[in-house]
């Protein structure tokens, strides 16, 4: 098989170098508009060879498109269906826009739209990581768009992974994801922002945050390029996401101003049982960031 | 030299065992208003010996207060002087209230008002940990009005234990405090609430979700009985960093709203400067949370 990569950064990097460990005899070929990003993925031996979009799309068995959604959407409509099947999957944080794009092609039953759940708070392929999608979910977006052998290929290959799939319409993970990921970002950024402005005071003092600081702003170090078209193109949910927040935010703030310990208490204890329900977490264990 | 905790949860449980660990010939001896934490802390050997508050007053070269903070500022003025010689150190995470409280004591040169960063999300003596407070600071609030010996004895405690020991006046570590502490648990407190409210929709995709959620609602799982005080004592410096952090997120919603490209990336490359600023994190190293 002929497997190219569009963007070359955590996750196209990562997918490229857990692709070549499961099917080494796999060529993993790649394309970045970084020329950086490329030569270095070339160099660290992240992909075998370099190809531009033209190439990609004239040699490939199977191209993943792992951009920044803003260009996804672009090249989307762009390469699905220039060469009959052949398979395009993209792995774009949002859903809705990107699959709208294609909807009426003749060939959106050769396009997967998946978005796998993996990720960390750093950026380009050298945060790369054989090991970032093991264990981990995929979703698969209006699957039934999805025709075989196409899906039952990538599926295949999720399953060699040990990547686990989930299924969503494209809609509902759009409006799932605002919650799970993406206000979890924007509250990140806000808090560094809000926490490290210009106060030389806390200067001297940062030494002594410790780890429930560095948790909930660990997300702040995320890339702009990748960020700003998933907030905007998810505006809708992530707006409703996050003026429940800031009502919450604003709840508590009166709770507190107005000394009211019981509801205080309230709110505190439905935030433990919120996060403990979900059995996020083993409670014996230690996290290490401490 | 005998030893008292009162309070044997996660930092007294903690401080307990490493004090026998570095003094193994000290008697270390303790309290909790909860019967269950002082027999857990018996059985586990975290103390060996459970003592009332007055036994503890009696008998201790030291007394270690290191309960709920609305705890602290009753029982400190009661203890505070109580045995001539005999020093009180208090543990509590907000301090201008805690040392108000004594300020005219003519004892004010025994107490020490400490606050060690170090802790995680768990609670309770089965949260303890021998491990959790070396390699981490502990601030000395007000540090003039401590004397020696008295002062050097703890600070030569801290050393044996590798704690580092910073100095603030309790005014600054409350303002402080509020940035480096206290906002992230009330930002955690409120997202877990606003993810996770009845929305039965995400019941089913939260597996999904990856350790970007975890991270910022992890602090979510904090205990109410700890964090209520805390909040209500530091009201005013938390609610003001509240505010700023509120304007933040209102500020980014309208750039989201409006499609403000130029100025959301501004956003974002401020978060990510500050998160960077501080050196929190080696940028190389992929968190084990993922």
């Amino acid at each position: 098989m002929i497997i190219s990569i569009i963007g070359l950064g955590l996750i196209g990097g990562s997918f490229a170098l857990d692709l070549k460990k499961n099917y080494p005899d796999w060529v993993i070929q790649g394309f970045d508009v970084s020329a950086e990003n490329l030569q270095y993925a070339l160099i660290k031996r992240i992909i075998e060879k370099e190809v531009s979009v033209k190439q990609a799309i004239k040699s490939s068995d199977i191209i993943f498109l792992a951009a920044p959604v803003d260009q996804i959407i672009l090249m989307l409509p762009e390469i699905l269906g220039k060469n009959t099947n052949q398979i395009i999957v993209d792995f774009g944080s949002t859903k809705k826009h990107i699959a709208d794009a294609v909807k009426t092609s003749p060939f959106r039953r050769n396009y997967i739209a998946a978005h796998p759940m993996a990720g960390t708070e750093f950026s380009g392929p050298q945060a790369a990581d054989v090991n970032l999608f093991e264990g981990k979910f995929c979703i698969i977006c209006d699957k039934e768009l999805s025709h075989n052998p196409y899906l039952d290929t990538v599926e295949a290959i999720f399953r060699k992974l040990k990547i686990g799939v989930e299924y969503l319409s494209s809609s509902d993970h759009d409006h799932a994801l605002a919650y799970l990921s993406h206000l979890s970002h924007v509250s990140s950024f806000a808090l560094a922002n809000s926490i490290f402005s210009d106060k030389s005071f806390l200067d001297d003092n940062i030494k002594l945050s410790g780890g429930g600081l560095l948790s909930t702003i660990r997300l702040a170090n995320s890339n702009a390029t990748m960020w700003i078209p998933i907030l905007l193109q998810n505006s809708e949910n992530v707006i409703h996401a996050l003026d429940e927040y800031i009502d919450n935010l604003c709840k508590i703030r009166t709770l507190i101003q107005h000394n009211d310990t019981l509801n205080l208490g309230e709110f505190i204890h439905h935030a433990n049982y919120a996060y403990r329900k979900y059995n996020l977490r083993n409670p014996k264990i230690i996290t290490n960031e401490n």
